[in-house]
């Protein structure tokens, strides 16, 4: 195996003390970077997902042209209910659309836990290819969707403010929708063991819409399926949960003996910390529309924001996804800032 | 002026001692009550709103129909931007579409500081022939977006998950942005002061996209024309202040000297109490799609509500406004379990 060059990202997640803070953005590769939109208009969503070459090419762009910290694989959280047997449309602009939601515990009927080899195989073969292309430049981060926002989507049947349907149906059939969570979760646990196989150095779980639920609710519906995930592979990869906004469970999420927790602009850094506790790395937590801003504003509120996370281990990011209207360049800004950015605290083991 | 016969509402306000724990629901007056859909059949938004009688008759169903302990008056928050200039159009099912929204400097020349009596008098009637038929039965709450919601809708021109173009606004040209919200700060102090001569008992301030900034944009872009409004309102009518999702601001908010305090359900109350000190009264924080469980599932949960909230003064609300799709029998089972709830606590002054 090539042995990493800049492992900065596997250190801060590992706790160890770094020289500085290493950076990357969710959504990175994709959405704002003009050779991504360039392959938008030649290739759909899941050809771009599902043919290797084009998922290693996209994955490494904003490696080359942004200068970030970790690569992270060109994928999408709803490969997983796809390979479970339902239908997934990815519309550009418009977001996802399953025509046929799950409703009832019948409806579970039409799902299989997959042979992951065969079914998500492509995503594993993108995964080889880009370790191959990286050739030790940076980490390769692999990631799922956390169970409950998986169910979200498969029940909902698109995105939505507030997923009441999805909410409505835990609430009412709560029997079924453990069931399906444990499914969901089954799958994710050995995609993930099979990414890890392909060379993903960390692993990601996503919890998008965990913050829509009670702190009671977020455990009995979510975190209980992300403790499962994470207690089988944090043994053999780092890993990363970014539960947005489910700040009141960040004791909990440190619990589960996650390397990293993620974390959205809407709770101060030190506030996290003193949840979350001093063992394990944060990462975030820029606002994603402040990457709008003039450069000047941005340099200083990147600063501010490495400032308020100093003294413990820190992995700079958004606290969500790059927006489609960044300037590559305010992208840029973000990345070179905390490159340039001299730690003011000690760090600590 | 006539007598409250029921006056839990004001009272709990106050931090005076109750006999039980108050209780109505944001949204209550339309949407999931049949007779609100059949009026809905008949006028328009706008005509609902601006028709006394008709306001008056949607404010006064929830109060008969589902024994709520306070009427809220029927009306929209866009009705201050369309005082201003605006063009709004609130289509059924659709949601709030500014044609021609706010976009530089130059766009506030199109606005005006109205006055109040003049282009929001409908709204004072509707207040008062409310009054009138209440009959002292309960107290009737007034209300106004919060400035830094209503530039969202000015900016954006529509409805979002995450008002980026508000934002982006706010980021790029700070200067316009403040004068837009002291602009709208102005109009809604007048506008509020001629609903408390109309006879509003109480004033809630709904900032429902307050938790979309960070602690220090929500202090600079919206807490600081709350404390405003709040300022010049305090001594002469009990205030709430409702900013959703910025739990991080519970202090900071209750310094404002505001009687009670809006949380939603994805902070634990006994944190929010914590946070917000003994002062001021709290009020929530049902997970409005709980409303779509079975009857039994409601009446446990809002039980383990009101424990968790129990010995110090609380308004028993949902945590955002009530889905369309609630049946009748659970806004009842809500509100009847809450009567029915014997104190635990002792409730202090």
């Amino acid at each position: 195996m090539t042995k990493l060059r800049n492992d900065l990202l596997l250190r801060t997640l590992r706790g160890e003390s770094t020289e500085r803070t290493p950076v990357w953005m969710m959504r990175q590769a994709g959405r704002y970077l003009p050779d991504y939109i360039k392959l938008r208009k030649q290739y759909s969503f899941f050809e771009r997902c599902q043919t290797p070459e084009l998922a290693a090419e996209i994955t490494i762009q904003p490696v080359e042209q942004i200068g970030v910290d970790a690569a992270i694989i060109f994928s999408d959280i709803l490969v997983v209910p796809q390979a479970m047997g339902m239908e997934v449309q990815l519309i550009e602009s418009k977001g996802p659309f399953l025509p046929e939601p799950i409703k009832t515990a019948n409806d579970l009927e039409r799902l299989l836990i997959p042979d992951v080899e065969e079914r998500l195989g492509y995503v594993f073969q993108a995964l080889r290819l880009t370790k191959k292309h990286l050739d030790g430049r940076v980490p390769l981060i692999g990631f799922a969707g956390a169970p409950w926002t998986l169910l979200c989507y498969m029940v909902q049947g698109q995105g939505s403010k507030t997923f009441d349907g999805a909410k409505a149906f835990c609430y009412t059939q709560p029997h079924t929708a453990h069931r399906l969570l444990q499914m969901i979760t089954d799958t994710t646990i050995a995609y993930l063991k099979g990414q890890v196989r392909a060379g993903a150095d960390v692993i990601q779980i996503f919890d998008s819409w965990g913050g829509l639920l009670s702190p009671e609710d977020f455990e009995n519906f979510s975190l209980s399926y992300i403790r499962q995930i994470v207690a089988a592979l944090k043994d053999e990869v780092l890993t990363i949960v970014f539960a947005k906004g489910a700040w009141h469970s960040l004791a909990e999420m440190a619990a589960t003996g996650a390397h990293g927790l993620g974390i959205d602009w809407c709770i101060r850094p030190q506030v996290a910390r003193q949840m979350a506790g001093d063992k394990v790395a944060l990462q975030g937590n820029f606002d994603p529309a402040k990457l709008l801003s003039p450069i000047p504003v941005i340099k200083k509120e990147v600063t501010a924001m490495l400032d308020a996370f100093s003294g413990y281990p820190h992995v700079a990011n958004l606290g969500h996804g790059i927006l489609p209207d960044v300037p590559v360049d305010h992208a840029k800004a973000f990345v070179e800032t905390v490159k340039e950015y001299k730690h003011k605290g000690v760090l600590i083991k």
